[in-house]
């Protein structure tokens, strides 16, 4: 997988050239969502290594920032996720995926998506969340042990 | 609006509050899908500013990093963003808002989604991307002039 180098602004927004804009950490942010209902499942990072085998295998890999490790989706869990398409934005910082999910969930709390949680609107003091899917899809600690992915 | 401290991992990702993960740059991700057909139309980033002024209006306040500026969206363009929905992911670092998008389109280049174009997968070599959507929705020229939001 080669990339290609950050041309004008006209060449990165307009143009046909993969020239991911990789951040001080290396990164891209990748969002994940489901194929079929279209719900956000994650928002995760991946470093050039972790885009290239998504692009050549059409499974997700990611790089985990608190583990400092390439980290293939679903190698402890089974919860892998195939891609059905990749797309990336203008200014070629951000990816998205349309995935079809493995197994219960991405969440490695155990809940199918990681946004289980709603902010309430219009409220200017304190708030407090509200669970949008109180029920985990699976149990954490069977399918990953102390380890996630 | 006032945002909880961080607790444990538990109080954070089972818990109530809202306490957001704001990065060493002081931002949170934003990813805004359209609340009707599901697409992801942009990422983008909010600071603590940009978070509350969503959460009090309901509309989509973002932190531009390269203007280093809080930036209405729809601002200059019209453009506006309802927020439909929020939620937020299970380490509290990135959020998810579904909205009504205002006007032709929510991307500067004059696309209704910022990821207008596809990743070919299952390449191991150079690649070239594939427009999804060619057309703009609307002259970026026209609306925004020499300004973007």
């Amino acid at each position: 997988m080669r990339f290609s180098a950050r041309g004008s602004t006209q060449e990165v927004e307009d143009g046909l050239s993969f020239a991911p804009k990789f951040d001080a950490d290396g990164l891209v942010t990748c969002v994940a969502t489901d194929a079929a209902s279209g719900e956000v499942l994650m928002v995760a990072h991946m470093n050039a290594e972790a885009l290239a085998k998504s692009i050549e295998s059409g499974e997700a890999w990611y790089y985990s920032r608190s583990r400092r490790a390439l980290w293939r989706k679903g190698e402890s869990s089974g919860h892998v996720q195939r891609i059905v398409e990749m797309r990336v934005d203008c200014d070629q910082d951000a990816v998205w995926i349309r995935v079809e999910q493995a197994g219960a969930g991405a969440c490695h709390t155990g809940r199918r998506s990681c946004f289980y949680r709603a902010v309430p609107l219009g409220q200017k003091g304190a708030l407090a969340l509200e669970f949008h899917e109180q029920e985990r899809a699976f149990d954490p600690a069977t399918v990953y042990g102390t380890d996630k992915g």
